[in-house]
């Protein structure tokens, strides 16, 4: 372990829509940024995508070495995207590629561990040496930190919190399972949850049906957390069951994992004080055998949006040495 | 980390009913035993008998250091008993009393540990680096290995796999809450439907009644277990069912945890090979994700009683460095 790290590293975070780019120092400032669209389905025009924004962050730093977050399976030696939901990659040698295009290191990761570890080093875990993050958005992503470490798993992807059964024969998941937790407790539950009410012409929705003409299709998990926020009862109640099933999720990883802290980021968590305040309602009600363990906190995530690319960036400069 | 481990070890296996202890050497192998029986709610009489065997399995190895599983929660430091289903010990401080008492290093873990380490180190998943152990008893416990260590978690109490809720407003469970996955796969539960179809008087569990003199509190866990091996028609439905329940949970914590290999130990993990492939068949039907990621084997855990000992005395081996 002789030499030092860089100073400086390159986070990208490959997201459905967009890709972001980022200079991260070692304290994981972010002192350059860079934006593209992300061209889905065309694995070659994403690689394009990647050296473009790195060129535009990196010029300055050319021993920067280039941490890649996506959501997805990487495999256990981060050589390789098993697969992808938004993207056409399957078993992709995507780190040689990289590394021959952009000619720096390049290490690939999941954007929930990379979100981990952003909030571990630098956010609401500081200090914590056994996190549990959950990236609620649409669905639920998770990451797994144990004595500081990113835990990935035999094969590199452990963490799928939100496809655990938590409801025998209940809703259809798009993992073709039944009754998995994301189901229940992430936007899509909420916009189906609403679009019921919508559908029913529930008089308890009237708001909802009123921001949507009455159209079950247009509601969305945000529109419901926006109604929410602004006081709508129905919403609320939404939310508030919602929370109560995040929490009893949070109770279930306690009883396997036993962390110190969860963080709840994505978009939703980063919502609604609700949604964390009733969520940790419900899993200190729920922790088995509570009262002879101590509870672990439940806090939001602090670094938003970034925290992906910051997290892969600050893996690359750890795992390089000068 | 000067020196080498010694050649041997004293393992101490403190269950609900008897303590037993073995010589172990550094191949895992007992080389002289003990038992004595477990003086419950006394703690001061527990160390006694602790004592007691030790000094009958160790008068010829008086460097050997000892380590004890029981079942129950330690502290992350391996200091204290929180908590013990058999014993009367709260907040213990366990392992400064004993190296008194004993005049030898000590070291306490939980006996699910100890399991997982004796499995790893000797048993069915030699050479694999991420396990995941149960004991399937009367109830459902678990332990974690990542990386070949030991996971216990933040505060200690990692790997309480049988208090997830699998079931919400299910059956209540001893620990308070409902719907925990003990009550759905374990003894407790076999026995539970027994009693049912006893109860019932069910034309079906003809050779159950006949057991139990249509006695429904005569029924249990083992008696089920039992006359399934034997062929009975209902017995084997009530296994079917509970594997099925065990492989669902199984998919839940490949999900969590992406573990290599899947130990299954304890007294009714060992009873039936039916048990053990229905658990896996339904775990592959259940894994979210499948066909684009690796499955973990489900195999039976092969120290059977021993393991704990065995285990806590190779911890408390590799512990102690001359």
């Amino acid at each position: 372990m002789s030499g030092t790290s860089p100073e400086f590293a390159i986070g990208i975070d490959i997201g459905g829509t967009k890709i972001a780019a980022g200079l991260v120092d070692a304290q994981g400032r972010i002192v350059a940024a860079a934006k593209h669209q992300t061209p889905r389905h065309d694995p070659a025009a994403v690689e394009a995508a990647v050296a473009a924004v790195v060129a535009e962050v990196g010029h300055d730093a050319a021993d920067a070495p280039v941490g890649v977050g996506a959501a997805g399976w990487m495999n256990a030696e981060g050589t390789e995207v098993l697969f992808s939901p938004h993207l056409a990659w399957r078993n992709e040698p995507l780190q040689e590629r990289l590394e021959r295009t952009l000619d720096r290191p390049v290490i690939l990761t999941n954007d929930a561990d990379a979100a981990a570890i952003a909030e571990h080093r630098f956010g609401a875990a500081r200090g914590e040496s056994h996190l549990v993050l959950l990236t609620l958005g649409t669905g639920i992503g998770g990451a797994i930190v144990i004595n500081g470490e990113l835990r990935r798993g035999r094969f590199g992807v452990a963490g799928e919190f939100g496809h655990q059964t938590i409801v025998p024969e209940g809703h259809r998941c798009a993992c073709g399972n039944r009754g998995c937790w994301e189901q229940y407790a992430s936007g899509n539950a909420l916009g189906r949850e609403g679009r019921t009410l919508v559908a029913a012409k529930s008089p308890v929705a009237y708001a909802l049906r009123e921001a949507v003409g009455d159209d079950p299709e247009q509601v969305t998990g945000a529109l419901v957390t926006r109604l929410a926020a602004a006081g709508d009862p129905a919403c609320r109640d939404l939310i508030v069951e919602m929370g109560g099933w995040l929490g009893l999720g949070l109770a279930n990883l306690a009883a396997v994992l036993d962390p110190g802290t969860f963080v709840i980021g994505g978009g939703l968590g980063a919502a609604s004080d609700e949604l964390i305040a009733t969520a940790d309602a419900r899993y200190r009600a729920s922790l088995s055998g509570r009262g002879y363990r101590p509870y672990a906190s439940v806090v939001r995530a602090q670094l938003g949006a970034d925290a992906g690319l910051i997290g892969a960036a600050d893996l690359a400069r750890r795992s390089v040495r000068g």
